[in-house]
């Protein structure tokens, strides 16, 4: 990015909520997103609204089995905040949603009211998950609809079994680790460089057919002789089928090349016949 | 998302730090790159680092004009958190990045240590920046370079003018509103009801193309009468050529289909020609 281009942004980060305490006040359609993304980040939950004011899926997640505390009532004061490391909140009542913001901020703790953007240290966007992939599309605010339409247009060309991959590239990591421990330094260096020609020689869907005694061999005979095999050399077969798009996109200028010859020919084929 | 997959995953939000002081200890690669960050959301930043271990671009961002404040030194203790909002930190002493770690948990301040997961409230990832769109790939810390690889392929995907249609759709937003203001209840969901049929019934070349003039007309012909007019009625025009790979991809096949026609044409007439 150009120096001159900065600002206006947001700092987009993937937040660890792992066995942290999460606070949602509301219960509403946007209290049912928020649930399910904190648990989603593994974290603890408390859910504070009215039963009444209660959507399905809210009440769907307070009745499953997940790390959820439930309190059937409205916001009781700071003594809510004791303990939380993230608040959340999606109810209509405006001077109310203000004051959790302030108290908040008076202990500092992260905090989103849905709808008062002075009031929120974060935003959301769309998101889309896949395995240990996560995508966030972010308009700053401007549009959530056009976010979800590029979301949307994102997801389908992802590569297929991108998740699959990241997740074999991880545990080959590692395996790497492993047979190659220490942290920073040389060794931490050369262990990178050699990932990043992984991943760089072998496309996403054999990266994502990496099984562990396939791993093995690549570290055998690549890691140990700083090269990447092929696939191939390590007696990798193809366990999904090609991707089919790519057959089709193949075969289809080839296909319509024949269909003119044939056409073309034909129609020769016919009037020379018919004029002899 | 099914309930049954919910884990695992990290919360993706967008963190605003427009005004917020982040502290970043270090200058090298990593931490030139965290500088470029926090100063495209408008933060303002003080760099902790001896000038000896500076990276290039780590000297240019502190000798331009930014809100930068450097101190040419290490970290000094707790006094230099002090009004301190979030901390970055990149540097190759782990025993110095855990102390870090630890002061900001004392004092409830966001940290990121590079390379050091368990001494992270939040990650990076790869991303994406277009005006006001933001996009975020992260592979929760499995494979950087596989965020990379992803990012690549989204970008060559993302549909043309996205951000200019963002920041159309912002704008035309805040004119509706000033048109029909009131926080939540009727007009609130009328207002968002709108703004979703225009996203969804214009394409993104089209909303990037909204000057405030045409907004006017949009709000007056569709806003008025709870209807969405085509943009050629509204009297708008293509500014920007037709996308030219959409073009391509339609005359390819025609192109391919004649290419076929004349090569059998000429194939067979030659041969007819000549056995005459």
């Amino acid at each position: 990015m150009h120096p001159s281009v900065l600002g206006g942004a947001s700092l987009l980060i993937a937040w660890q909520l792992k066995d942290k305490h999460v606070l949602i006040v509301g219960g509403g359609d946007v209290a049912s997103g928020r649930i399910e993304s904190v648990l989603a980040a593994d974290a603890r939950v408390t859910i504070i609204s009215p039963s009444s004011g209660l959507h399905p899926l809210a009440k769907q997640y307070i009745e499953g089995s997940y790390p959820i505390t439930y309190h059937d009532r409205t916001f009781g004061g700071a003594e809510d905040l004791s303990g939380v490391d993230m608040v959340l909140t999606a109810i209509d009542d405006v001077s109310q949603s203000r004051t959790i913001c302030a108290l908040c901020r008076d202990l500092k703790i992260p905090v989103n009211v849905a709808d008062i953007p002075d009031s929120c240290d974060f935003f959301f966007g769309s998101q889309i998950r896949d395995g240990p992939l996560q995508i966030l599309v972010s308009t700053n605010g401007q549009s959530p609809k056009l976010a979800n339409i590029i979301k949307r247009k994102i997801e389908k060309h992802l590569p297929e079994h991108a998740g699959n991959a990241i997740a074999a590239v991880g545990r080959l990591r590692t395996l790497l680790k492993e047979r190659a421990p220490g942290v920073g330094g040389e060794v931490s260096k050369r262990r990178m460089k050699w990932m990043v020609d992984v991943c760089n020689s072998w496309d996403m869907e054999e990266l994502a057919q990496l099984d562990e005694q396939t791993m093995k061999k690549l570290l055998d005979a690549g890691w140990e002789n700083g090269t990447v095999p092929n696939p191939r050399d390590l007696g990798m077969r193809w366990k999904w089928p090609t991707n089919v798009s790519t057959a089709i996109n193949t075969a289809v200028p080839a296909l319509t090349f024949v269909a003119g010859a044939a056409c073309a020919s034909i129609l020769l084929l016919s009037r020379l016949s018919r004029s002899r």
